[in-house]
């Protein structure tokens, strides 16, 4: 996965960039962290001082990432914008890199992608990416011929705004359709929709890429995701996949991320189906399917993508264990907060845990575990045991 | 080295303790990482907003560590105060203490250990331990005596107030002697000095053991130390010593622990001299011979350290490469700004980079680099590659 970095000329003398984070969700805390060890400095744009990453950061500014005055102004104090989530005003970028106050990495056409699912379908069905069999319309009786042509179960999706399983409806029949289409509908107009054949899915993969402004790119393994209702509850690494497929996928992730003209992280998530895999959608920033790097590579996903966007070399990105398995602390139902129960999740041998410092609400993702074993069986099970003290338990998958 | 803690009872449901560190040093800087991770509160008491751990955390406040008055103000708002040096006021510590405003970990009394080492001396020896053979004394004829008997060269050691190779001469002669004797005299009054044999050294090895208030303790992998001048300027994992010696040493550091009764991280710096070990010196915090931990071990000193005196359960400490090398990066007597050289460093293949924000001074600690491989010899030398990129180049030893 790694690559020798023994031909690059010397970069020369000069400091890191100041580093600028849009967000201040866990992305940018777990950045913090990251710089921290770098040494780059980093100021991040947060809501307030409750956000996840301001409560760790020194160097934040409060502001609105839909306000190109705020993304401008936040801009002047920074030599790189980069983000923590893509719903920013892609107006404030294209000033601020029509001044070349900064720079920004990714650059807005990259973020693009992450925001508009049909942008990112169109070009990726241009360039002859394998898909998922799907239409794309603003249309009732287009979206209603879609439907008629993909049969049932399938699935529909808004272009934009979904996240963590909004946005997203599997449908079973005629008779759901038209209901989701009378809720969507604003008098005549639809919002664009993708309509797509349901996937009869082997598993999910995702693949991480680090990639700096001249297109150098490292690829880090295929990781194994287990979603429950859209939301990703659990990483697998290594992927329980033949190896021409993780191959495959790794190629796939490289071509993505040039086609999306990403910097930084960029995550490509596929569906393999047992022989072949789709390109399902891209997020264009550190990823939930790679928080496992932090104990798991060499180099983690959020050291990777300080690097990247500060056009510094990259890092190494092998595992350092047999398995290495994270999951997701959600919110339990009976509203206990995960902090009160710390030690009983450090009780659990090997396991490292990682807590936001989110208030708990049944469901909001509020931490994550990482267990490194010999094998997945080993590391699965651990890391549900700390899950389990501290939200929401991982459904048994296999 | 690890242990299974699923013996233990539950922790029950509490929320961590807001941790309160004194001093803003790299360590107290590493230990904010470890802190984002686990969502342990931590405050640190630092100098002045340029410290290297003011840079990076936002809930610091200034302070003497000499000044009892601001030691027991910054208790006030924290449930446990722990260290980041050993230069405190007892006096405070003991305020605390007896108020029961906080916790006070490691105590005062295991403090003294590291900050006396005529007193640690005494409790060691009276304790059977095995120790370099040694005299203490503060008059000038005791330690005239003393030099006779333990013959040439040897070694004089101030009890108090030394650090890095400061406080230590190594003398080859009466004529050397008389000469330091007459600098360190005030009047007819010398400091408490340790006159001390020089121990033919195979290595010097370092044992870190991490323990709670209870007495519960793990250990982690003996470290080879490479001293130059004093200084510590690289550590190596597995050590180059036999089997029986490495487990000699984790019992004889558990010994020390308990003696000393620390609390968190205490450093147990032991001479090997092919055969026996002997107890050189002990430091009751994280160390920088713990450093290789952050990537190289399950839980990093500082994660272990924060557990131990938040007295949660502690972590797995076992190794996850072959083999890891740290190795310090001190200031270049060329002046040089190591973050004006990250992306040289960067480019060295698995070099993880870690720079603490100081300003350069020739010999100043400014970082460390560390690297897994599969050999020590392969993780040397790419650690030195980087380190020569950064600073001094680490000297040629074997």
């Amino acid at each position: 996965m790694s690559r020798s970095f023994d031909d690059r000329a010397p970069t020369g003398a000069s400091p890191p960039p100041t580093v600028g984070m849009v967000g201040g969700g866990q992305l940018a805390r777990m950045t913090h962290q990251a710089a921290i060890g770098l040494g780059v400095p980093l100021r991040i744009m947060v809501a307030g001082p409750d956000d996840s990453a301001a409560q760790v950061c020194p160097w934040t500014r409060s502001g609105d990432p839909h306000s190109a005055d705020d993304l401008v102004a936040f801009a002047t104090e920074c030599d790189v914008i980069t983000f923590d989530h893509e719903l920013v005003d892609l107006d404030g970028l294209a000033s601020i890199d029509s001044s070349g106050s900064a720079a920004v990495r990714p650059p807005a056409s990259a973020l693009a992608f992450a925001t508009d699912k049909a942008h990112q379908r169109r070009v990726f069905s241009a360039a002859g990416l394998p898909l998922p069999a799907h239409r794309i319309s603003d249309d009732v009786d287009e979206v209603r011929t879609a439907l008629d042509e993909l049969g049932w179960p399938v699935v529909v999706k808004t272009a934009r705004g979904g996240y963590d399983g909004r946005g997203v409806w599997v449908l079973d029949d005629a008779e759901q359709a038209e209901a989701l289409l009378a809720e969507l509908a604003d008098g005549s107009d639809l919002p664009e929709l993708i309509v797509e054949a349901l996937v009869d899915i082997a598993c999910e993969l995702a693949v991480l890429v680090a990639r700096r402004p001249d297109g150098e790119a490292v690829t880090y393994p295929v990781v194994e995701t287990v979603q429950v209702d859209g939301i990703c509850r659990e990483t697998i690494v290594p992927a329980r996949i033949p190896a021409h497929a993780e191959a495959d996928a790794c190629e796939l992730a490289l071509e993505v991320a040039e086609l999306v003209g990403a910097v930084g992280i960029i995550a490509v998530e596929l569906f393999f189906d047992g022989e072949v895999l789709a390109v399902n959608e891209v997020a264009t920033r550190p990823h939930n399917s790679g928080h496992w790097s932090i104990e798991g590579a060499v180099t983690s996903q959020f050291a990777n993508h300080l690097r990247a966007v500060a056009d510094l070399p990259l890092g190494a990105t092998d595992v350092v264990a047999g398995a290495v398995v994270s999951a997701n602390v959600l919110g339990h139902s009976d509203g206990r907060d995960p902090r009160h129960h710390l030690g009983d999740a450090l009780a659990v041998p090997g396991a490292a845990i990682h807590l936001y410092g989110k208030a708990p609400r049944p469901g909001r993702k509020l931490g994550h575990v990482t267990v490194m074993a010999d094998t997945v069986d080993d590391a699965r099970l651990a890391a549900h045991r700390a899950v389990a003290a501290l939200g929401d338990p991982v459904p048994d998958r296999p």
